[in-house]
């Protein structure tokens, strides 16, 4: 189920406010949010990056990079951490801290696949 | 000298083809490619990413996570790692492989201070 996955990456990320499935459209298929953090909006944050996801993207594309599949941005009060699935959607995964992602990026790519095969 | 401390990043860096300072509004101030990637338009692949940085970090301030730090990029044949500067400078680092980074973003973060201080 897309709704436990998600709450596992949650529940295992240390710092985590949550996590979504959303396509490139900016539309958000599922979410979660931790505990103690139900007023984080995590589908505007998504919604506001999908479209830059889009750009960066087709900027690896242009540069014979290949298929993006991971982006990290790191700012002073949050981490975003973003797994590509395929074509149409990404999970992204919002950090309260700026400090060590290594776990949670794990989460993420560990989860990939599951979430992916849920989504077909 | 920025020289120095770009051609230490990338020398430093497993699998770096080579690092490059440039200002948000896409104009290189330096830059070092590895030896054996002379061909590599790291001028060309960083300009093409300037303006989507930009993007990037108002969409940060705008969801009040504070500056911008850092961006990493994985594709299929690349990683492309950020440091911020300042509010017109970024370094970036391009590396070949999309393997593990920790030791270059390391290289980055601690010559940080080292090439701000330069360009003021």
């Amino acid at each position: 189920m897309l709704a436990d996955l998600l709450q596992t990456i949650v529940e295992n990320s240390p710092g985590a406010k949550g996590a979504i499935l959303m396509g490139f459209d900016g539309i958000a298929v599922m979410q979660h949010v931790a505990a103690g953090y139900e007023d984080t909006d995590i589908e505007s944050l998504a919604m506001e990056y999908s479209f830059r996801f889009i750009d960066l993207r087709k900027a690896a594309e242009a540069l014979d990079m290949g298929d993006m599949t991971d982006i990290t941005i790191k700012a002073e009060r949050g981490t975003v951490i973003v797994r590509v699935l395929s074509e149409e959607y990404f999970v992204a995964l919002l950090l309260g801290q700026a400090g060590h992602f290594g776990k949670s990026r794990w989460m993420l790519r560990s989860n990939a696949q599951a979430l992916s095969s849920q989504l077909t």
